[in-house]
C-alpha cells in the first residue's frame, strides 16, 4: 500500500514524488491524462505506481498537486473516500494574468476553500505552496534543506506531513492553523511576481525562500 | 545635511541607523522621548544627530521607525513638510495580542494607510518590515546580506531607497507597487507568530527571511 497518493502529474507532482521516493515512501500518482501519468511513473521508477482518477486512493496522505480550482473539483470528486485522510493543498491561487490579485474569495485562502468543499472527515493541511518545483525536486538551495511551511487545524495531520517532509530531507515549519494559508499564499503572490519580472534576472523559478539561520 | 531622517528611537530605529552610518550616510534621529533619542545618538557616534519631533526634517529619505498607528500620526503631524520626500513605512500592523489578525482595514496595508494620510507629495515606500532588528543591525544572516523587500508606486523613490539599502550592505528587492505591502505585511503575521511560539525554540527574533540562491 502506498503511503502517499499524489493527485496530478505536472512539475509539482514530480518534484514532490521525487522527494518522497528519495525518503523511501511509496507513491501513487493519479492523473486525468493517462499518458503523462504513465510517463511520470516510469521516470520515478521503483516506489511509484499510477492510475486514473477512478482508482482507489491508497495513501493515508493525499497531496493535491493541481491548481486551486482543480483541487476543489478533486475533493468534491473523491467525497467521503477522503474521510480520515490527510489532504494536502499546495496551490497558489494567484491570478496568472497580472500576478496582482487572488482567485480566492477575499478573507479566505485556497486551503480553506478546499477544506470547505472536502468531506468533513478530511484533515486538510497547507504545505509546499512556497516551494518552486525545480528547487523542491533538488531538495536543497544554496546547500541547505528547503523550508516547507505547514498550516492546518489538525495537529495530528500536521505531524504526519511534517514527518514525511523531514524524511524527504526538507525542513518542516508548522506555522499554525489552516487560516495561516492566507499569509502563505499572499507571500507567493509577491514571490511569483518576482519570478516573472524580467528586471529580476536572477529570479527564474529556481529560487527558494528560507528562514535563516 | 543628513541624507536620512529616522523618526523613532527604538530597536528598529537603532538597527537601521547602524546600517546607514556603516554606509557613511549621515542620520538624523527624531524622537518624542528626548532622553532615549540622546542615548541612541550618543551610541551611534559620528554621523548621527538628534532632535525632538518639532525639529526640521533634514533627510530626503524619512524612515518611520515607529508602530503603524504612530506612523499615521507622524505623517499627519509633519503634513506638507513631507512633500517631495521619500517616506518609508517599516511597520507590521499585526495584532500583538494573538498574532492572528491585522490592525489595518481589510484589503489594505499599513503602507497604504500611511500614504492615504500623508501629504499628496510624499513618496511612500514600504521597506524593512520583513527584517527583525537584531539581524538587521548585524546586516547579514548565515553569512549572507539581508534581503530588504521594497514596494512603492514611485520608481524614483524605490531607486533612492534601494541605493541606500545596497550601500548599507543589504540586498534590495523591488517587489512592485505599494499595494504589495499587503503581502509583505501578511508574511510577517506568519513569521512573527513563529518567533513567539515556544515550540519553535530556534526562532527567537534573530532570524531573517532570504530568497535563495
Amino acid at each position: 500500500m502506498s503511503q502517499v497518493t499524489i493527485i496530478g502529474n505536472g512539475h509539482m507532482a514530480r518534484a514532490i514524488a521525487v522527494r518522497m521516493i528519495h525518503a523511501r515512501h511509496s507513491v501513487q500518482i493519479l492523473g486525468r491524462d493517462g499518458e503523462r501519468t504513465r510517463e511520470l511513473v516510469e521516470d520515478l521508477g521503483a516506489g511509484a505506481t499510477g492510475g486514473g482518477e477512478e482508482a482507489v486512493i491508497e495513501g493515508g496522505i493525499v497531496i493535491l498537486a493541481v491548481p486551486y480550482e482543480e483541487a476543489v473539483r478533486v475533493v468534491l470528486l473523491y467525497g467521503e473516500t477522503l474521510a480520515g485522510k490527510v489532504v494536502v493543498d499546495i496551490s497558489n491561487p494567484v491570478n496568472l494574468a497580472d500576478f496582482d490579485s487572488m482567485r480566492t474569495p477575499a478573507g479566505s485562502s485556497a486551503a480553506e476553500q478546499v477544506a470547505l468543499h472536502a468531506s468533513k472527515g478530511a484533515l486538510v493541511v497547507k504545505a509546499f505552496n512556497t516551494c518552486f518545483a525545480a528547487t523542491l525536486e533538488a531538495g536543497h538551495v544554496a546547500g541547505q534543506p528547503l523550508d516547507v511551511f505547514i498550516a492546518g487545524d489538525s495537529q495530528d495531520a500536521k505531524l504526519k506531513v511534517s514527518a514525511v517532509v523531514a524524511a524527504s530531507g526538507l525542513r518542516p515549519i508548522d506555522v499554525g492553523p489552516l487560516r495561516r494559508a492566507r499569509e502563505l499564499e499572499a507571500m507567493m503572490l509577491m514571490l511569483m511576481g518576482l519570478q516573472v519580472d524580467p528586471s529580476h534576472e536572477n529570479f527564474n523559478w529556481d529560487t527558494a525562500i528560507k528562514l535563516l539561520p
